[in-house]
């Protein structure tokens, strides 16, 4: 792999870019170092106003090729893949792989779970002369920091529910399922699955309209942790202001994340909608994890 | 508990009768047994139009004086709790509670989860002199057995779903959270919470029609498992004809539940909804559990 020790500062970074805000804080965390950006925008996924900003071309997640071309025409050797993306079916994939030769992989990866696609299709790409970087090795400014951000901070109750929480999501981890929970009283109310964090929120919220969880108002944690062994390139869990907007129409009471494990996009923002809405934001020390 | 000793088929059973037709699936086969039923019908969740056809008194769950009385004044010893429940809101439970002695140990066992909270009710309920006993006691034969039921038979694949949803279950086991997970493809869609199987359900149909569901139509399981040490007394997973509705609207192959671990309202009409919606029902021997 020639690749990783040629690769340096001083050659554009490549941010493959899905839904949200996220890749464009990144990019710009980049641009002030004083490197490169160009953009790779997933059709269907980035925001095209802010993909405008950059040098940037469209494209699907599946062109294989076309991300490779592009990639080399602007001289890039560092790749990152940054924002939502969500699991494209197999169909939607693989007309447009670029090489035949990588099929057999590629069907072998589906069959396991997001992180074991997501290990399989980076090893795939790293192959090509490229090298695959995190989005928090990049820019460790994105990621949430120990304590409490903003001005609420999280009850003796909601320590508890944490600490559930995040045994919960310890347990499940070997299932490459989701990377969230909601808990409330010691009581798991939901476990994120196919469907993500917003939708999960939005179902509490609703249950909560017909009176059927039972904690009142106020109380009650998202909690949300990487799973464990998870390649920390690919889809760290992330928090943004429609995570706090979730959390505050569900009535919980906040959200703790591991620290270093987790990304916020746009921290001003979401510390001062935390602050308006009430609702405690906590980076928890990754040695708290199992307590 | 001279209560245990004393209780037997002469005297009525009383059951405590929540949602669905699975409380009257009992009633009709203890009454054939010859067995004399009495229905305490729960307001809000029991049919009025089948508790009518037995000897019965409408009254609420935190009614518990209430309920003593009832089937005292009908000489039970035996009482069964069946049917759809949703945990209720304490502040609901507590103003009707019969005597201000067991408040605060009504109040602790709301601290726990769902299993806690029904083994904390049965033991107060207990010391009344009744003697609780579960619906698979009474009337085994509203247990799921083991093997296929009906027409269609689990695919290969199937099995690989079923194990990895058995495991999942077992996994969460200690969390007292819920008793079902959808997974496909080897990849956990969904785990149920607070919302229920039938909105679990739901979520998967909804996510399918917005193109988030990568497996196909047709292939994916629901996978039902009471938890590890559970007090089989209450709550028993359950499918009914609604179950298999929901997966047929999800696209999936079939269901699993454990075998002796499931009741299943209304067997001959599930089956025969099953057959013509090409959907399987499958019971796991109990030690095929962990493999």
């Amino acid at each position: 792999m020639t690749s990783i020790e040629t690769a340096n500062d001083e050659t554009p970074l490549a941010i493959v870019c899905g839904a949200g805000t996220l890749p464009f804080t990144v990019a710009e965390t980049v641009e002030r170092s004083g490197r490169r950006v160009v953009i790779y925008a997933l059709r269907g996924w980035a925001d095209p106003k802010l993909a405008a900003r950059y040098p940037h071309q469209w494209g699907g997640l599946g062109q294989f090729g076309r991300l490779c071309r592009f990639a080399r025409e602007h001289g890039c050797h560092d790749v990152v893949f940054i924002g939502g993306v969500v699991r494209p079916s197999l169909w939607r994939v693989l007309p447009d792989w670029g090489s035949i030769r990588v099929l057999p992989r590629i069907i072998a990866a589906y069959r396991g779970g997001d992180d074991h696609l997501l290990k399989s299709l980076g090893a795939i790409f790293e192959e090509q002369g490229f090298r695959l970087v995190g989005a928090h090795e990049i820019a460790p400014e994105i990621l949430v920091t120990e304590g409490v951000l903003g001005a609420v901070q999280p009850a003796d109750c909601d320590r508890g529910d944490i600490a559930r929480g995040l045994a919960l999501l310890d347990a499940i981890s070997p299932f490459d399922v989701g990377q969230a929970a909601v808990v409330a009283g010691n009581h798991v109310l939901a476990v994120e699955g196919a469907e993500g964090t917003d939708a999960m929120l939005a179902r509490i919220a609703e249950l909560r309209k017909i009176g059927r969880i039972p904690a009142s108002r106020g109380t009650g944690v998202l909690v949300k942790a990487p799973k464990a062994g998870q390649d920390r390139r690919f889809d760290l869990p992330s928090i943004g202001p429609q995570t706090i907007a979730g959390i505050a129409n569900a009535g919980l009471a906040g959200v703790a994340v591991v620290a270093g494990g987790t990304v916020i996009a746009e921290p001003d923002a979401i510390v001062m909608a935390a602050n308006r809405a009430k609702v405690f934001i906590v980076g928890i020390p990754e040695s708290g994890r199992k307590q």
